[in-house]
């Protein structure tokens, strides 16, 4: 496994106690010891120093809202930990909405027990990854459960972005001929879950793709506006299950071509190890899109440009026939469909 | 205890599992068959039936952010349960900020082995609540953990709600001669669940008082606007570190008079037998208010009028001391201070 190669960005605050306890989620005075001289110190901004119920916002306008609960496990895997995951994950969702993210809400349940060194290095990549998506934390809550009743710790984040100017995501404006675009190699955030609770942590140098998308769909809305019809990132159940359901909504077929999807040969590897197919891993730096004809060259070259964008690949496009189904042509000229994920493939990936 | 009262709002839909498990949070096929049969039937609305990964809201102007985890041990109890409390809990903080909520983010971590039943009782709550607040479940997200990795449910709710145009909350605006109001009889959700806990819910006919707020404080600033300083709903840690809180960030005395605050005889008689003080006890239907000098008679007669403001009081005043303190005039005539809650009085009580 690679080192966490964690950089504190601050030294951790002198604190009067090693583990988290019952008391620091009361509401009482434990409560605010450890907010004051950790959430609100590290994450300070006009916004969350009110410390009101809520935060006051100015928003004009069309605005994407979002939330998602992260439970992964382990909490600290190769590529980041459960705290810039929970960022980044909302951040994307926003963005994926042709918006551009600017506030988040972060609402902590800590077990019993927790180590505040393992919370404090959370907190931190938490304020890196706010950092680098350009969100600021305004709200946020935190709960304490006994020991046993939880697991570390869980994350939920809600986000709000002004929607782009430009923007015109809507799955009704895509047609036959449209053409779909994978942002990065496919597979790499669920593998590197996998290869950690299996154990091969130490065999291979791959890494979760955690990070945020909203520079590369910004930029992509600035230069091509409509011409983006649709973003989607692909988490759990990944491309396969994405895809899966732009054709059920569109009722349109997608056909891939599987020699161009971009598998990182580590990630390849692994995934036959471990009797994963790419295709249904999860990933948490990537994301799906659909345009219109005549575009996707300049889309990928703008993409490859930039960070996270270097492996962005056309991968297929919407077909006429209206089957709702997901194609895959194969190496040598076969045709299957590929469906939706079904049942449990890696419990707790995000 | 009081029968839990329930009635469906709509018969459970029929399902082909009994239980909660791994595959309903794996973002493929179960999860989508479980929420398509639960939550976008029983929520449906413009906004949460796009399905994308964010709702697309309007909002012009000013807005109120809040969010919430709910963890509440037991999840049923009288009165209510988590997820009506879950509504209720960030409908009242966006309130709180003088603001109308509109929007709500629901986010569910559920327990594998989680009865199908309860969650459906849950969902039933959750759409009752919001129906009576008028606020809209607009997005979500849906987790599933490992038996023994979580406690049956715990749900994060978001919320998103306009300034009132009169609004002008602001802890900076509290003055000397400014008059402290409570809405409500204090200390009913945290005794009612301590109750329960304890084997004594035969006993008594006490029950959570969760419910919305906003009712009540709209209603307020339509009439007083900015005479209404601030408002707090005194969830854990109770009224006394509600105040403690204003004391400390207006650097003021706050006078309380024991014999002023409405409390249920039957609350009272079981604080006794459970070691407790009303004032530090949680509430979920309550709210404290500041508002200027003259009007908090005719505050209180308006909320007097209304459902869940019946027993409001005022109960003190802002002193010119500046010793950031909370003082209880007893009905002796003695002068104690109230500290704020330290320590754990009543894990998970919401």
């Amino acid at each position: 496994m690679e080192p966490r190669n964690f950089q504190l960005q601050c030294p951790m605050p002198a604190l009067d106690f090693d583990i988290i306890t019952l008391g620091h989620g009361s509401g009482g005075v434990l409560s605010h010891r450890l907010l004051s001289k950790t959430v609100f110190e590290l994450l300070a901004n006009p916004e969350l120093d009110t410390h009101h119920d809520g935060a006051l916002l100015n928003i004009d306008g069309e605005c994407a809202f979002s939330t998602d609960s992260f439970v992964v496990s382990p909490i600290f895997f190769p590529g980041g930990n459960i705290g810039d995951l929970a960022v980044n994950g909302t951040v994307n969702d926003v963005a994926m909405c042709g918006a551009i993210p600017q506030y988040i809400s972060l609402s902590l349940i800590l077990e019993e027990g927790l180590k505040m060194t393992d919370l404090w290095e959370i907190l931190c990549s938490i304020k890196t990854a706010c950092d680098k998506a350009g969100v600021k934390v305004v709200t946020g809550d935190t709960k304490v459960v006994e020991r046993g009743k939880g697991d570390q710790i869980f994350i939920n984040t809600s986000g709000i972005g002004k929607m782009h100017p430009k923007a015109n995501i809507d799955i009704s404006r895509i047609h036959p001929g449209d053409q779909i675009i994978v942002s990065s190699n496919i597979g790499s955030h669920g593998t590197t879950i996998m290869a950690v609770r299996e154990g091969h942590q130490f065999e291979t140098q791959i890494k979760s793709d955690t990070r945020n998308l909203n520079d590369m769909s910004v930029a992509l809305l600035d230069k091509f506006g409509d011409g983006i019809k649709f973003f989607r990132d692909a988490t759990r159940g990944g491309v396969a299950t994405v895809l899966n359901e732009i054709a059920i909504e569109s009722k349109l077929e997608i056909e891939i071509d599987q020699a161009k999807l971009p598998v990182e040969p580590q990630v390849n590897a692994l995934c036959e190890i471990l009797g994963l197919d790419p295709l249904f891993v999860a990933n948490e730096g990537l994301f799906t899109m659909i345009v219109q004809p005549g575009i996707a060259e300049d889309c990928i070259q703008l993409l490859n440009g930039m960070e996270g964008g270097e492996h962005a690949a056309l991968i297929g496009a919407v077909r006429d026939t209206q089957s709702s189904k997901v194609v895959l042509k194969s190496g040598i000229g076969g045709r299957r469909v590929v469906s939706m994920l079904v049942g449990e493939q890696l419990p707790r990936i995000c």
